[in-house]
């Protein structure tokens, strides 16, 4: 269906029709398949009043191309963008709020992967700048593996900006740099924090920098200058996850 | 030239005067800069005896196409896949070995990226499999971004009989599971240790996951089944990183 988004596999749908049971459109089960997790995620859409189908194996991995899908799919309708309004006013129902933010990642595959593991360490939303930087095209959701449909993405037009409007709502702005004098395991995660990370090689822009509460360190001790970002955004968001001791 | 691989950025061809001279052929540097950074490069590859020559700044971004060369590039032999025997001659060389085996990982790009990664904290060498398992292609040594000349792939014919004699060499084995009872910040990461990850989706083999002395879970709270395995290689390899204190 046009404007519709489709995930697969058995944890994603369940997240969905448990988290967002308003948004999926149809949930496709494979004819040959009955086993209790299987009949469970059934039983959940009918619940939820969602309708569900069973067809073919085949035409559910013709319509999916080559994907563990588990015998699995849902056709939902895909998470709009959040605007700078509407990251604020989560905000307020976060506890502790844990943000991603990438000042300037071109590729949209690292948009993708990034958002990958924003979600699984439970990451509020992702901010992204509307100019010069990659935005969610069909292959940043396809890296994303389903991420894109639960966690958030907050197009800014100025960064900035909105870095000083979280530091008013009370987050601390932690930004990773090669040359930072503190690695990330010694500044305090556990808080409402939103982590900045830069483009490769680049790293971040130094207006960014200068507006960060603090900058932290990486593991750097090989031969390779930087990490990839997706990478780099994992051990950061998998520090303040342990900091929290929510894993 | 055949046979040889060609590395870029001011601190690759830096590191790889400093610790691997003799594998470095020539040294090309961008006629047109002559900063600080670049001249120290220039003398260290002289004090070392390599051939070092100017070239146009234009000729060096056709060699190597869109990639931050920071004007300076260097033609070397490429490292050789260590056997399972030089592994085990290396291992008696480092004080607390840590290093990285993949199971199963079929993507070039997922195990390039993981020797990036793998570099970064400063793992001895990456263990995989010979058969049913990506091989160092050039893709794979694309997206390594050098670490492929720097950190060594170990290329073993039976990934469960290495795993058994690392442990009779003093290295604990640490699995990577969704399902493992304990977050990797629990489990003792600061001695010699050999981390194992599975395939996306389909993790450790059973046969590998008996092998291990402890399985540890990685941060999970989103929708997405599982991380990214460069990005799980990241966590895993960072939460080593930290418990050493070494980053």
């Amino acid at each position: 269906m046009k404007g519709t988004e489709t995930i697969y596999g058995m944890h994603a749908v369940r997240v969905m029709l448990e988290r967002h049971a308003e948004r999926v459109l149809a949930v496709s089960l494979a004819a040959q398949r009955d086993d209790t997790r299987l009949r469970a995620i059934e039983e959940l859409a009918r619940r939820r009043q969602r309708p569900v189908q069973r067809i073919e194996r085949q035409a559910l991995s013709k319509l999916l191309g080559d994907v563990a899908h588990q015998g699995v799919a849902a056709e939902i309708s895909p998470l709009p963008p959040w605007t700078e309004d509407e990251l604020l006013a989560a905000l307020a129902h976060a506890p502790t709020p844990l943000l991603l933010a990438l000042d300037g990642v071109q590729d949209p595959h690292n948009l993708g992967a990034c958002l990958r593991t924003a979600d699984a360490c439970g990451a509020l939303a992702v901010i992204v700048p509307r100019d010069r930087a990659a935005q969610l095209t069909p292959a940043a959701r396809k890296v994303a593996a389903g991420a894109a449909e639960t966690t958030p993405i907050v197009t800014v037009t100025n960064l900035v900006r909105t870095l000083k409007l979280l530091q008013h709502a009370g987050l601390w702005v932690i930004g990773a740099d090669s040359q930072a004098p503190k690695p990330a395991r010694q500044v305090d995660l556990s808080g409402p924090v939103v982590l900045v990370l830069g483009a490769e090689g680049a790293g971040l822009r130094q207006l960014t920098r200068q507006h960060c509460d603090f900058m932290v360190q990486l593991p750097q001790l090989g031969a390779v200058e930087s990490l990839n970002v997706s990478v780099a955004a994992g051990m950061l968001l998998y520090e303040a996850v342990r900091q929290r001791g929510s894993a």
